[in-house]
């Protein structure tokens, strides 16, 4: 691989002690450093409130990078090369005189790409791009990338970003979506758009419906506090589902660029049908976990978490029916499916074609199922596509088989993590994978009356067992049109 | 799998000392037994003019069936039983008189399927016909199998058959192509027909060309008297080629039996457009293997071949442009190639589909491939389907990668070799996987102008090396509309 180390640059780490930093930020900056996709001069500074000088800061750093790469790639000489970009400065970036010792740390700019990554609560985003305005630091070269979630509805996120604007040009606002940079949802996109064989398949007349499913098998953990107050609508809903929904959707790109992509995006958000008054009811279903078991283990249910409210009526678990008001997607349901506690840790998407129209061959073993291509995000990426072939032998009885594409076989290469991608797209200036302003604002627009319809109905949402697959009622969704979420249950 | 052993009956092999014998009918016949698939009753009965006793014919049998078997499999346990089914008859079956003595070796028919196997020369096909008929043997429960070649010419293909016709009706008649008992070639009819994803692809509007390449290491070997006589054409294009055109090009059966399946190739054989006149040089090409070398070795010339005559003008190879003039395959090419001596043995079917009319992603290190299915049947039988995919990493450039239907892995059971398959359906009476007497008719209709034609032009066929991969004439046909045949040449 040739080593393209463009631009020189600073890469500011707010938050830079936090989960993120230490568990995504700091291991993909090593890896770039690693694979040379770094310039020799560019420097990365953490920024946290917590007293550190930079030697253990850098061991801190140190000992959480060796354990989240892969083993075997933590090499204590690239290490050593590596931690030398690495600065730490202690403030607290929610008061502006921290920052004039910001822009001092960072002297001069000189052309130089700052990149300040906003890794905090969100609660601090308008403050922080006023604060960097102020100091001189929000100048034309530099980039400001934001972290979910952005607001918790269509009013709060336009203040947000109302705030962020008058200081950056949408231009240099980059709203991440660690989805986006995972390679199995690229490879979506190059499957749709890099092969003759899919477009023509890619539409109503033979997509049956397709399923979105982001579940975990985590509770609520230590986030309590912001989740209680979010749920798993504007967790997980408005952001991720949404914009894996409008990759699998969406017409190609006139360019693969950035507002081409995100025109494109967009017009799938605009489509959507929107869920309002007693459809609320017949179209999404919310849950909450309560005591359950998984493998022996007693999990607790969610009222009795951490810093949730014990009368708390907030959804853990979200499966809904959208549907896409346009020529290619009419009829065609997408079912979106997100929840903590669960049975598996699984996210996937499910393009079910339609079954052949008429039975030609004798029934086999297996039931007849129309054709399926599976992108499994997680735990593993891959891609697969289930087709029916002949059972060996004599007669003619079909079977089904998978095609796998699985990465790591097909490239004998590591696998980026998204981060790593999604940092280097910020560094060059490409905002392909990230999301526009007026996609967030689309998002929420669809968003929030499901959540006042929630409210005007005063409905708890259905209790569910931990480590169980989420509420019945999110069967039934499917079950009416005679679907099935693709669930390995035992 | 559940033993079916449906119908006791007697299998009668003409030629029963011979390669095809030895090689494939009675392995075939061994694992037929050694799987179940064969009645208690049933009994096999070899002819053929060599004086054998029936243990010594049978340890014959075991000396080849042992090696022709995968290793493993041969179990001497099952070999004892599976040799009291056989038996031998030495008589000469081109004097009517032997055939009083095959009746009495059969004895009372009592409505057992009879199933008369024809592993000989063509020329003793009507006689033997006519001399069973004689002696009783051609009743209601008879069948007949004939091996290729079915004549050299429409006229002298019909006069075989209407010579069979007196004594067996058609639905008696079991022409057998065992290319069509290969398991990827029943699974290229599954793929289409069990699959909704592949039918509305397969079409001009999608489908770019066709090539059907059967490809031969071997040259003439000991069959120099009847090939120089009959030439590729005759050997392999108006019988094997062709069939597994049709089923590449053939609309979709009402069912899944005999007729109706028959009845679609038939309309491919009758779509296809002739080639006449001057139109024969422009797209066929024949061609005749001179002295050569592969990997060290020095390959005769043809034309030293044993048994071939050293002035010969047959041709050892053809290619061809064949154009099916039908509402679906108008404007695609299918380029057919089969030769001997050449520098790989395959056979395979490439379903190339057009490019992306349009370049979405920047280029990557492999040239932009339309997607192309490969139907293999040999050396090893697989399917694969080759697509774009993203290169790891960042950017978005796209790469060729396989997935790849194997068979052997897949189903993790042995695969049937195609004369078992064949077999067992003669014996079940099932013809879908035969020749009808029309289609056979539609092949030399369609072959016979071309054979003309090239008599007409008294060109000699063009010379190529052993152990290459045919005259460069077979590669210009391809290249005048940008196509290439999908070797891997070093």
């Amino acid at each position: 691989m040739s080593a393209q180390r463009g631009l020189a640059c600073d890469i500011v780490v707010f938050g830079g002690t936090g989960d993120l930093a230490m568990r995504k930020l700091l291991p993909a900056l090593y890896y770039l450093h690693k694979d040379r996709h770094l310039h020799a001069e560019t420097r990365i500074l953490s920024l946290a409130r917590a007293k550190h000088d930079i030697d253990s800061y850098r061991r801190l750093v140190q000992r959480h990078v060796s354990q989240y790469v892969t083993q075997g790639d933590f090499d204590p000489t690239v290490w050593e090369q590596f931690a030398q970009r690495l600065d730490y400065l202690s403030l607290d970036v929610s008061q502006r005189v921290a920052f004039p010792r910001l822009a001092k740390a960072l002297g001069e700019s000189a052309g130089r790409v700052r990149v300040f990554y906003l890794a905090t609560m969100p609660n601090l985003f308008a403050a922080t791009a006023k604060h960097l305005a102020s100091a001189g630091l929000a100048n034309d070269n530099a980039r400001i990338v934001l972290e979910k979630p952005l607001g918790e509805s269509l009013e709060t996120a336009n203040q947000i970003n109302d705030q962020i604007g008058t200081v950056f040009d949408e231009s240099r606002v980059f709203r991440i979506d660690h989805y986006l940079g995972k390679e199995a949802v690229q490879n979506l996109m190059a499957l749709r758009f890099g092969n003759a064989l899919f477009e023509p398949l890619w539409r109503n007349a033979h997509i049956d419906h397709v399923q979105i499913s982001v579940l975990e098998k985590v509770g609520v953990e230590n986030r309590g506090d912001y989740y209680d107050n979010a749920g798993a609508i504007r967790d997980m809903v408005q952001n991720h589902l949404l914009q894996l929904l409008c990759l699998v959707a969406m017409e190609a790109p006139v360019h693969f660029e950035p507002e081409a992509v995100r025109n494109e995006k967009l017009k799938i958000l605009e489509a959507l049908r929107p869920i309002t008054g007693m459809d609320v009811q017949d179209h999404t279903v919310r849950g909450q976990y309560s005591k359950g078991k998984r493998a022996g283990e007693v999990l607790p249910a969610y009222y009795f978490e951490k810093s949730v409210d014990h009368d708390s009526n907030t959804e853990t678990f979200v499966a809904l029916k959208a549907e896409i008001d346009n020529w290619r997607w009419a009829g065609v349901p997408f079912y979106l499916r997100t929840g903590k506690s669960l049975a598996q840790r699984k996210s996937e998407i499910v393009i079910q074609f339609k079954a052949v129209p008429h039975r030609l061959f004798p029934q086999g073993s297996d039931r007849p199922a129309g054709n399926r291509l599976v992108i499994r995000l997680q735990p593993d990426e891959s891609i697969s596509l289930s087709l029916m072939a002949k059972s060996p032998g004599r007669g003619m009885a079909l079977q089904e088989v998978d095609l796998d594409l699985n990465f790591a076989d097909a490239f004998k290469r590591r696998r980026w993590d998204a981060y790593e991608r999604l940092l280097l797209d910020v560094i060059e200036g490409d905002a392909t994978l990230f999301m526009r302003r007026d996609e967030i604002e689309a998002a929420w627009q669809w968003v929030d009356p499901i959540i006042q319809g929630w409210q005007d109905c005063y409905r708890s949402p259905k209790r569910y067992a931990a480590g169980s697959w989420g509420p019945d009622a999110a069967d039934s969704l499917l079950e009416r049109l005679g679907h099935a979420w693709l669930d390995e249950r035992s």
